[in-house]
């Protein structure tokens, strides 16, 4: 399981935005969000996790991607 | 013109669910949003801006609807 602290997230839009790209990731098997946080399961890469959200125009404060 | 007050927006993926709600109502011709307040031009009845807000979970405040 990785916790991502995420910053720049405000609403349920951007859970939303945030929980589709990381369920949209090849490997992942479980995603849990919320503003501020993202909980991800499967196998994947940390920096594929953090590329995705980034992608999203959301900051991925810890852990360092 | 139209110009709408809004609670409960936050972000750009707010002022998005809101553009593309006022924007799909037959009649209205021009659409200007931002965080807390929609402008919207057209031939289009009051109530029916207000129900395409609120039916994106935010609160329309002004003018009364």
């Amino acid at each position: 399981m990785t916790e991502l602290t995420i910053e720049g997230m405000s609403c349920g839009h951007c859970v939303k935005a945030v929980e589709g790209a990381l369920r949209a990731l090849p490997g992942v098997t479980s995603v849990e969000v919320e503003v501020g946080r993202a909980r991800v399961e499967g196998d994947v890469e940390l920096a594929a996790l953090v590329a995705a959200i980034e992608d999203e125009d959301f900051e991925v404060v810890s852990p360092a991607g």
